[in-house]
């Protein structure tokens, strides 16, 4: 692995050490639980979000904020909500703070280090060491910090140490902070801007408060910003002048937690704190949490505990590569960042029903037994004419919002598509003749028959040309303008359709049900025939045809010339010739790849295309407007791995060229271009490489993304070959060409295989020293381990 | 007048000069036009909007942004948007800025300059001074700021000289700023975030983008705020540190515009310097604004038309007591922000109708035409019921939005008692004979019967009792439970009511309508009878009667234990025993007079009462919850004056107390603790005195308020004792006892009275030298000017 000066992976890749607070300014890690997550940047700005039921903030901007979850690339500035110490020499008045913000003092080392439970920040200056540590518990909503603070100085020290947690602007209603003895820390407390009476019932019962308590008596605190602040700024503020705080409240006033401790510390001396910070309801909910969190012993239980539980996303793949930085992120982050998908469904109420579905794709390699309860609860909400609604609603009080209210007409596709995961994993086929009630009337289906009818709804919800209608948006949410007349078709969604037709297909032959078979593939031949009559360009296919009848994304088109869905899942969907296929691969390469992955689509458009919609006043680079949108660029990756029955080695390396750019690094410059460590995907890079050549390559720092579940579909179908079957496990690995060997621990329908790839003659599988006849591996026993040898030509 | 170390009149008032940027640091000032307004305080943060035609922004926060017009208190932050110059000396490398912030050193000398039509900065420091001034056009949305730099250090000095005007986080979807050459200037874009397609034809015609342009060419320029900034932060960016700025781009990152002038002045040599600020829709309306703006003498002409502009504020009031800061106030910044409300309409499409009513009231001491044209756009969208709508719509794209979607049951009232107002003024009882059709329908009445028809619709909403319900509010918006079950009733509208009726009835009279005198009157009688009965509380009487029929605002609740506005309109409507009015008096003096005015009322609610509702919320001490709210302090005010017509001396010398208690200083205790300059009246100061006496008194800072037209009146029907009446000019002044003299010049009708108030044995009035026998000064000519001796026993 190349070394890069400012990061380095510790503990096996379990942990990645970024040990520059401006290298990469905006790298960031997270954690989270069922009830919250917070993502910490390098700097210790942070941003945390809890369900009460919709997601909530306890930590707030100093102005009055946007309800918004995260923002793509978002900025920083002073005071952004953060968590930040502050260490003061009593005796020559010095000042630096850790993490970095907000002194910005270079001090003499400095490292941040995200873990897989923990994030922990190392910083030593003047003879101080500062070991600040944020970790979660399993279940409550609360922040456990832990704070170090030893002199190896050589000689005795008199130091002030100033934890200061930013609350922020919590309400124009009402917002005050205090100083609780009782509760030991202090409690800023708000409600929750409202203006009709019907809000209240709901307003009432919300986490209005934020606390932050101590383990130890400080020395003296300030609960109000500006009086902290003073005219220093948060850089140097008046704070910090004086012996001690001031001690006040915060009355209509943005709160702050600042406490303060006067140690005296001999050389080699250390001392330890500990704070809870987060939100809650009531003064009793924070003595119930400061008397579990403060008991003896209970931050390292709760270490435990959430070590844990975060190691149930451990996984069916553990792998051992020439490529170390692929190990690190595959065996260690890929599975934690699937997992905090489907446990968690991005912290909302009512996720949209392709992430819903496609988030718990990726919990099969994770939690199959999730899995299959999501399957069932989303196709509890089909509508009666088999369509699928724009989002899943997951909890009680919870109603379709947002972008879930604008229509689009992909959500069927996802049900086939990503069910053929969990049947391939799991060979529960079962699943298939379960019986699924309405949520909302009486209708009883089979999963079976649910699926066939979403299949027919796709089958309807076509015009005459036999393409399938995109309303105001498919996959692509803000494509909302190519057909809200009414008119508009997908290219993708056609070729989509078809692919979803033709896996039910086989899933219905082996249910026993050719009829059903025929008709779906007989629909997906019809739409085989549309795309290509009216799709087929020259070289790739278009992404649509207008209201107005303009067929867009061809050659002729100065802007969006070229998207990569469409020719995606044209490959997935078995619908193109070889001719063709080597057409789109050439034309892909050439208009869409960059050194940080391919581009979902380009040029990006720079204006607004009226017949398109907003998509395209998106910045030209950034997000479904060109940037390198990672789950666009796994559905090719995944094409590549899938087509020609993954035979072609020349697409698996290319499959797995595009696949190993989605994770930054290794190189230094990459690091720095990206602005990300590799403890997870984002969303996406900028694209726009040819436009835009500053930019590309930057990491939106979102790790919310229906990427990773592909990703690790891709690993196992497709990289490693290790695909389940009806009749066991398949191997097929499309390992590249620069690998001499590898290894897999592969857990499978309760077996453990350890699994040696090796380069040979040609093409052979032995399992304990046996020779398998065929490429599948079947009559194994859960609960046992296996050796198998894979020799690969 | 009491001086302060920090704070100046100057120009007989028509400035204010603050000259510390600490001791009052959110003292701000204002200015507008038809189409913007721009608040900006005394450290240079500032906040603008404009009309298009729902009020927007140009500059933003440095994150996404709720919309909001103005916050009390709004706190400020090293990264609020604001307009700065960086001044370094390229010798020693040291720097300043003005205003203050984001360096806040201490310069040699501070001076924050509040004009009528103009804002300027004197900054000096090391040897240079820095003068900056910002005034707007009459109509369009610019800012137009001069900055000049001279060199007074007795030596020749190199400078470079940094502009750096904010403009934030524009926008998720797409946001970017570039230095453009053709149009000499920065210009940033960007597109408004949204999702619907319905949306999208308001979308497009927004002004998304924001301009900096300059006369002269700099130096070299920077356009990304994080590029600018650096490490350094904006006390000390690192764009600073070089020779010059790098004349970079911002795609997709915050833009700022910066630019650099490097200069070499000799001693006594100064640079001037002149930008635009703004939004616009198009490159073509920037070059459009740009030639006529930095045409030869523009910016002399623009400042000449705006004070022009501003001057039709005057009013028809100019005053000279003992009192200074009085005379100050009303002579130069009443009128001002009275004719701000009535000019622009606080910047909203739909006010709330009682603010329109009433800001339109004020309108009456300005330009009466506005306040008759408002009239009767008022009335006619008044619904078939007689109801008056919560939001007056007063452009074709407007909706009722935001608190006018919550049904209030107090706008009738506001029409005759506000009408009453323009009648005495102007004498146009031709108004009551207009027809006004309604806006949907063809419904036309006249102002008679319309106002007639409102009165009536107020006698029909009532219950039982025979008090008026309050749905889900009154006067005061968040009072929203205690009548949302369709049952509480209001005793502040109740007696409102009353007063409302009564004024009425006598316009009846006049109008030879004794039929509807009569109805009126006996209404107005039943309510008085009901209001005795029910809601006299033995010291005063109740706020209302909760759906639940508990009478509230009364001696045995803990919290909200009396009401400012029930008293004060009992008195107006004239339907308490004299006794009951002593004990009323007392107990306001008791329980509600504060040092910093009256408050609305005390204590105030420190939780939830859920039968009140929303007003309880709110931070105690803070608008409706306790503040010095001086829209209600106002209205106590009034009724003071008026009570006993005007006869009680006391009650005069109460009501010239409050009333000057509304106005900041003289004392510097006393400007230190509102924090604000004496050139507008604050919606309201911070009460709860008793309960949180730290912040008592301390300024909202917002200056969109109810409150001035009624002060106006108060000087004219009141103070001064110069209304208008159907025979003249009535002369019935209650000035202080302290005051042995005073001269006020009354417009009125045309005519210019100049009246000398004297003490001497006996009242009497003589004009032109000649004595008046009534105290109605009648006969007069329009044009003419006359002198009036009133002598006060």
């Amino acid at each position: 692995m190349t070394t890069t000066p400012f990061l380095h992976a510790a503990e096996d890749g379990q942990r990645y050490n970024l040990t520059s607070p401006t290298a990469m300014p905006r790298a960031a890690a997270f954690l989270w639980n069922q009830q919250m997550m917070i993502q910490v940047n390098c700097r210790g700005f942070a941003i945390a979000q809890h369900m009460q039921p919709e997601p909530g903030k306890y930590a707030y901007a100093p102005n009055l904020e946007a309800k918004t979850f995260m923002q793509p690339e978002q900025p920083y500035f002073a005071h952004h909500p953060g968590r930040f110490v502050y260490i003061k020499d009593e005796e020559t008045g010095e000042i630096f703070s850790a993490p970095y913000e907000p002194v910005r003092k270079k001090t003499e080392s400095f490292t941040f280090s995200a873990g897989q439970s923990d994030i922990t920040w190392f910083v030593k200056d003047a003879g101080v060491e500062v070991t600040l540590t944020v970790s979660l518990p399993t279940k409550d909503v609360v922040e456990l910090w832990s704070l170090k603070v030893k002199n190896v100085s050589g000689k005795a020290r008199k130091l002030s140490i100033y934890p200061f947690f930013t609350i922020g602007y919590m309400s124009w209603m009402n917002q005050s902070a205090q100083y609780r003895q009782d509760l030991g820390g202090i409690v800023a407390s708000c409600i929750t801007p409202y203006q009709k009476v019907k809000d209240y019932p709901m307003i009432k019962t919300l986490k209005d408060k934020t606390f932050f308590l101590h383990n130890t008596q400080p020395t003296s605190w300030e609960v109000a910003r500006e009086a902290f602040e003073g005219e220093g700024g948060l850089h140097n503020p008046d704070g910090l002048q004086g012996e001690q705080l001031a001690n006040g409240d915060a009355i209509y006033e943005t709160p702050a937690a600042v406490l303060q401790y006067r140690e005296a510390l001999e050389n080699g001396a250390e001392k330890q704190y500990r704070f809870l910070f987060g939100p809650a309801h009531s003064d009793a909910d924070i003595e119930q949490l400061r008397d579990k969190y403060f008991a003896d012993g209970a931050f390292e239980q709760s270490a435990e505990d959430y070590a844990a539980y975060l190691a149930k996303g451990n996984g069916v793949l553990k792998i051992k590569t020439p490529d170390e930085g692929l190990d690190n992120f595959v065996n260690n982050w890929l599975g934690r960042q699937v997992y905090y998908h489907g446990d968690v469904n991005r912290l909302t109420t009512d996720p949209q029903t392709r992430n819903y579905i496609q988030d718990n794709m990726g919990m099969t390699y994770i939690m199959p037994s999730v899995t299959r309860a999501a399957f069932l609860h989303a196709l509890s909400q089909q509508e009666e004419t088999g369509s699928m609604p724009d989002g899943i609603l997951i909890h009680e009080d919870a109603e379709l919002k947002y972008i879930n209210q604008i229509p689009h007409t992909d959500h069927c596709v996802w049900v086939p598509v990503c069910l053929q995961a969990y049947l391939d994993e799991t060979g529960d086929y079962n699943i298939l003749n379960e019986p699924v009630k309405s949520a909302e009337g009486d209708y009883v289906a089979t999963v079976f028959e649910r699926t066939t009818n979403a299949m027919r709804w796709l089958l309807k919800d076509r015009d005459e040309r036999g393409l399938n209608y995109i309303a105001q948006g498919d996959w692509c949410d803000p494509m909302n303008m190519v057909g809200y007349k009414g008119k508009g078709v997908s290219g993708w969604l056609s070729v989509a359709t078809a692919y979803a037709l033709k896996l039910w297909a086989k899933v219905a032959v082996q249910h026993n049900q050719q009829a059903v078979a025929d008709e779906l593939l007989s629909g997906a031949a019809d739409i085989a025939k549309a795309v290509q009559t009216h799709l087929w360009d020259g070289d790739w296919f278009g992404r649509g045809i207008t209201d107005d009848g303009v067929v867009f994304g061809i050659s002729k088109d100065v802007e969006g010339r070229i998207f990569l869905n469409p020719q995606s899942w044209a490959m997935l969907a078995d619908i193109v010739t070889p001719e063709q296929q080597a057409k789109m691969v050439t034309a892909i390469e050439e208009q869409l790849e960059t050194p940080y992955g391919v581009a979902m689509c380009a040029p990006a458009f720079t204006k607004m295309r009226e017949d398109v919609g907003r998509v395209t006043q998106k910045w030209p680079g950034s997000a479904e407007n060109g940037s390198v949108y990672n789950h666009a660029a796994v559905f090719y990756i995944y094409s590549l791995y899938v087509a020609e029955g993954g035979k072609n080695a020349e697409l698996g390396e290319r499959a797995f060229k595009l696949l190993r750019q989605m994770i930054p690094g290794p190189d230094t410059e990459d690091y720095l271009q990206r602005g990300q460590m590799p403890v997870y995907i984002p969303n996406y890079y900028r694209g726009a490489y040819y436009q835009f050549p500053r930019t590309a390559g930057r990491s939106s720092q979102l790790f919310n993304t229906g990427t990773v579940s592909w990703v690790y579909r891709s690993l196992v179908d497709g990289l490693f070959g290790v695909k389940g079957c009806a009749k066991g496990l398949e191997i097929a690995p499309q390992l590249p060409k620069a690998w001499n060997e590898a290894s897999v621990t592969r857990l499978f329908r309760g077996a453990t295989f350890n699994i040696n790839y090796v380069r040979g003659t040609a093409f052979n599988i032995t399992v304990e020293g046996a020779t398998v006849e065929a490429n599948v591996i079947s009559g194994f026993e859960s609960g046992k381990t296996y050796s198998v040898t894979v020799t690969i030509a």
